[in-house]
């Protein structure tokens, strides 16, 4: 997906919401396990009950994998399910040297058709340019984590004057641009986001880590939008475990259509 | 598998090979490739040729992943085909939020069976912890890897006094011991090893980049052996392709063979 087709869906559905798609057999509604592939069945319903209220979805590889090959069968039929003008993102952190990253690459852009992969910066350039090299294809970076281990490194300061995700976000302008390249920042960090976003004024965030309460939501906005809004606020639990009776869709939709309501406030 | 057993088992073959299976369907034997899955019938005779050689098979995901839910099948029966005595990888290279890290935990330690995965530690101590929590299975945390991409991010020099990668190494050490943590330190880095041994004294390292030179091997055991041996130096392309004609298995045993024999000089 180009970035005027992401930009272009954001505005009109004023919406920046990311659907997380973390589908764990242990915490979907009981009367779906013995559908065949209740993994598949539980994200159709998500689909169903979200699509004209996101402009994203981002399936978490590790629940996918942990079932091994059958897993693997659920996100294939799930990438078939999503509208083709909804971007998805590969939640995968990939990242390794060159010829292994280019075939990450392929997994994800050319055997599942993903629209973009989250890609770890350990390795540097080299492992993260081949995902770049994919037409219409975006590497999602990480940058500043959500969690707590996001102190660990990532703010060390390091002799480039900058803090590690600083160089970071810094250097790997050098591999790609807004057209191609997003960077995950995460939300529990709110007091860093306008000096984030003066890093990267024109990229995407990916911001994982908003809460329920509108204030998270607020002080993201404000200290991160720029003019194409430039964010993908992402939620999963909070929306798809909504609710676990028969009418969890419901449950889905409503927690879903709050989070669109109250984005719908900053176009 | 403990480290006592690892340990004993490359005494007892002289050898600290670690053979890995970036097992590519575009440069195996063409003959192979009428089989029903090539890929495990490729890897099977790799082993057949290996595994009283070498102590540690390593499959590189990429090269299963980007075959979609079949390249997961053909891991999971080259699974089964590993002896039970040899030391497994899953060189992934995953790491991720806490919930997140315990899924590709429960995927490789549990659905697969590995004894072992490499996690990148971008993401600090609760992305790496929950591959820790199992019993007799081993993280193998990137420290200084092998590409050039290396010199990017893991070479700065932070406010700890060390580089990132140093800190890696030294902070991780709170996180884990010897005896369920190694790390990844690159062969092309042979005038860095010394240093990195003072800093992981007990711990063993995984070495990626050993070419068919013995000086590169000469190298990294001179500067980066410890007491039970603590190295396992991997070889995927130059064992597992070392002849493409009918008879490429005669052409791989005598590449291990080489390979084992410059090792056992060691002993």
């Amino acid at each position: 997906m180009t970035r005027q087709e992401l930009v272009s869906n954001i505005k009109s559905k004023s919406s920046f919401l990311c659907v997380g798609l973390d589908t764990d057999l242990s915490k979907i509604p009981a009367h779906i396990l013995s559908s065949d592939d209740p993994v598949f069945e539980f994200n159709k319903m998500v689909i169903d009950a979200t699509s004209d209220l996101c402009v994203a979805y981002k399936p978490n590889l590790a629940f996918y994998e942990s079932r091994g090959p059958s897993g693997w069968k659920s996100l294939e039929k799930t990438m078939d399910y999503i509208p083709d003008d909804i971007f998805t993102i590969a939640d995968a952190k990939r990242g390794d040297i060159g010829n292994t990253s280019k075939m990450y690459a392929k997994t994800f852009f050319e055997y599942f058709n993903f629209d973009a992969v989250t890609v770890a910066p350990y390795m540097g350039e080299d492992s993260v340019t081949p995902f770049l090299e994919f037409d219409q294809k975006w590497v999602i970076l990480l940058g500043l984590t959500s969690n707590e281990g996001s102190t660990d490194f990532q703010m060390l300061k390091t002799s480039t004057g900058m803090t590690l995700y600083e160089s970071v976000i810094v250097q790997s302008q050098k591999w790609g641009n807004p057209g191609n390249l997003m960077y995950v920042i995460g939300a529990t960090h709110p007091q860093l986001f306008s000096e984030v976003r003066q890093l990267a004024k024109e990229y995407f965030f990916l911001v994982p880590g908003v809460g329920a309460q509108g204030g998270d939501l607020e002080a993201v906005v404000k200290n991160g939008k720029n003019d194409d809004m430039g964010l993908l606020i992402n939620s999963s639990r909070e929306i798809i475990y909504a609710g676990d009776t028969p009418d969890f869709q419901n449950a889905i939709r409503q927690k879903a259509l709050t989070i669109q309501g109250e984005m719908s406030k900053y176009f």
